[in-house]
């Protein structure tokens, strides 16, 4: 499988030049996605978007378990609406893409593109909550958003971006933290289970959080280049939004009350996660679960051998047949190109599983399978392939899940002092795990003492109880996983 | 079931006394949309909003089945980018909204909120057509787009409003006019199958075309009022966008050639479709195959009759199970609230059928079932009802079918001559077909002849074959469908 694994050296940078300009080339060529002219915009092309549309399935299934329903607000939002919470409109107000013209004319009070929802979404609710009754509102709606960005860069920071956001409103502070909970869990399930991504759950710093929060917890996943990718994030918003945008229900003893909202947002920038925690030299390795194409099927034939031409496409239809329905199957009957060039356009594209159909194998009843995400190769009887795919897909599946496990394991340190974090750092970026007290000051401490790092969030697995943080001493009750991040 | 026929006087504005106000009453009551605080933006509900996933999922799969993929297009497009194609930016220009600043700067160059995407579209694949061998490319995508609108109406005329768009670039201009005949045929299978709503098909005249398009086609639909909603309307754009754009590419002789392309939409505006052209005085009237809920159960016990509720609880769940996957059926437990409101609250949101499960009936092993449609009340056994739900469904969906069909052809007219037109317009509006020369001159005569008539379309299942002009005598080859539009 020599040929299978070569590919144009001129085609792809290679992650270990620089992993960076590897990325883009893998986005691009594999027709992930591609720049707009705009700048800071994105194109997600064809073969991007079904990734993005099995992610959405996945999620939506998710947001519909546990019992939220879609709907959709406005793109634009008026200034005056977006002012009335003071920490949100300072986080936000400097990455707003204003609408100032419409119809012909300047209009007399200028509209945000919403970079996020929450005061819209709090303006018409403060219409629609009146009891607890009307309690809890859990909602989500799928759309586009803009963020003006300075440095941009393909599905993890464009100006507009694709996501989800979800919102809900609760009588309790406990069932809407619940609540924050369980839609990270969702989050954690899609990035592990789906894009085989294991992550670490978190609590935000103060200085992370999002603008108007409460609290934020994270995912936050390891990429092949040991930085981390924040991949999800889900708030707690207490009153913060309900009281300023006079939210008010009658509670069951009749007393008016302020609800306890969440919001939680999971973006396309998952792709790019996807593509950095488990993409090669050869271009991108897809989870099966969400690749566009699980297999691909190269028939080899000489045109000039007509037996061997007919049994190889009876073989390919009997493979066809016996596939069960589900399995993303194509056949790549292109004429004029060689079966290496072949090899090399779905490898660069990430399908899992590459089943090559000869005359020579045949004459003995068997087709070679190959596993993309480390090349194995298995000869396999041609009248069990069909039916063992589901199988062997999942087998995949796994083996990427275990590849980032692994690497996330190997390159994952504890430390106890600020002198042991510029030690794990010396010679690769990791995952560095240290008891951290939780101020300000000691997390400017963390960041100044080696170059790029941040305090990723606080672990939801694991307590410090007391041990001293790594940069003040004083007693600590929280691990930082301090990493640097995209 | 006189009960249940009755609803709350105040409620909604009969059709009888106020067609539009009856419009708005039932959107906002039965919660599928409502407006937003931005002039003629509208926030559309979780009821409303199931309504259009059934819609896209339908009109998804049809794109899927004839060879479509989906990607996305950014929202914003350069002014420079949406000037290349003169009729379109005339036609366009006066309803777009202007992004002028972003990330707290102004900014060089003014930008669009797409209000449709064939420019940005058109820039895009300038750079990925090269050969004969990247046509067919056919993609589309679902999004939001920004028109001002100076009279707005929930779901018919908003300034932004969610569609899908879709862009094809084909090798011959007969290709690229087969393609906008097969996605008219979607737009005509989902409004007849789907959203029970009859549509005539054919070409808009000149004066009505989208602005660049060489033609356009559309499908039209009858309101219960007898006008016209234009449901979605697909157009071949020939090589009017290609040539500016400057895409080119080599054809199979090595010579450089324009594509030929085409673009087709449908928006939620359908929603409104649908409720204007089924809805009665007590609400929407939904067709089961995309009703959000096809089927309530209504359980009738009385609290201090443990018996009873014994009995009427076993009987729902019994039904619950023996109803088969795929039908979405729900239990309105609510307490403290009486079956007639009940039975009023699901009329207004049009679900198909209710099941209404007493202790009296169950004496006797039966259930009733009534019909949203014609208030059509079976008694049922209680042990066959689950089984026969989809059938039941099917009958019902085709009972608001018939319906709309029967009102299409009691209120649809030939006529030869202008006096006969605005004698066919005198007791109420109706569809008004009639030989058609189809110069500007006489659709302008026709307009003059009745208020507030429009050439909808010129129709594609009738030829005038000669047949004299209604408005200047002369030898006519179409038939224009005439009529009042929304």
């Amino acid at each position: 499988m020599a040929e299978a694994r070569r590919t144009d050296p001129k085609a792809i940078t290679r992650q270990s030049d620089d992993f960076d300009r590897w990325y883009v080339d893998v986005v691009r060529r594999a027709e992930l996605a591609d720049y707009a002219p705009v700048r800071g915009c994105m194109v997600i092309r064809p073969y991007g978007f079904a990734l993005w549309e099995h992610i959405q399935r996945a999620l939506d299934d998710m947001f519909k378990r546990t019992g939220h329903q879609n709907m959709y607000f406005p793109l634009l939002i008026p200034e005056s609406y977006l002012q009335k919470e003071a920490e949100h409109v300072e986080g936000f107000a400097p990455e707003v893409a204003w609408v100032t013209h419409g119809g012909g004319k300047e209009l007399d009070e200028r509209l945000a593109i919403r970079p996020t929802s929450e005061t819209i979404i709090c303006s018409m609710y403060a219409d629609w909550i009146h009891s607890w009754r009307d309690l809890p509102v859990k909602v989500n709606q799928w759309c586009n958003v803009c963020r003006w960005e300075m440095r941009t860069r393909l599905f993890l920071r464009t100006t507009e971006f694709l996501w989800q956001e979800g919102h809900t409103f609760h009588e309790s502070a406990g069932e809407a933290q619940a609540e924050v909970a369980t839609m990270l869990d969702c989050y954690a399930e899609l990035a592990e289970e789906w894009l085989a991504m294991p992550v670490i759950r978190g609590r935000k710093t103060e200085s992370e959080k999002f603008a108007g929060a409460v609290y934020t917890s994270s995912i936050e996943a390891m990429m092949a280049d040991g930085w981390a990718l924040q991949s999800g994030t889900s708030h707690y918003l207490g009153q913060n939004f309900s009281r300023p945008y006079d939210i008010k229900y009658s509670d069951r003893s009749n007393a008016l009350q302020y609800p306890h909202q969440t919001s939680w947002g999971l973006s396309w920038r998952i792709i790019g996660g996807a593509v950095m925690a488990h993409g090669d030299d050869a271009g991108l390795v897809l989870p099966p679960k969400v690749a566009p194409v699980q297999v691909v099927l190269v028939p080899i034939t000489r045109s000039n051998d007509v037996e061997g031409v007919r049994v190889v496409e009876e073989a390919v239809a009997a493979i066809e047949r016996a596939t069960p329905e589900g399995v993303r199957l194509t056949v790549d009957r292109r004429e004029g190109i060689r079966p290496g060039e072949k090899y090399a356009h779905w490898e660069l594209r990430g399908v899992p599983l590459r089943i090559v159909v000869g005359a020579k194998d045949l004459a003995e009843q068997r087709v070679t399978v190959v596993r993309r995400v480390d090349g194995e190769a298995l000869v396999v009887p041609v009248d069990a392939i069909g039916a063992r795919l589901p199988e062997m897909l999942k087998s995949a599946q796994a083996a990427i899940f275990d590849a980032a496990r692994g690497r996330l394991d190997s390159r994952s340190v504890d430390v106890t002092s600020l002198d042991e974090l510029a030690d794990a750092f010396r010679e690769r970026p990791v995952f560095a795990s240290a008891p951290f007290c939780n101020t300000a000051e000691c997390e400017e401490r963390v960041k100044a003492a080696v170059h790029a790092v941040t305090v990723r969030n606080l672990r939801a697995d694991r307590t410090a109880g007391g041990a001293p943080c790594l940069a003040c001493g004083g007693a600590a009750e929280d691990v930082a996983l301090i990493a640097r991040a995209y």
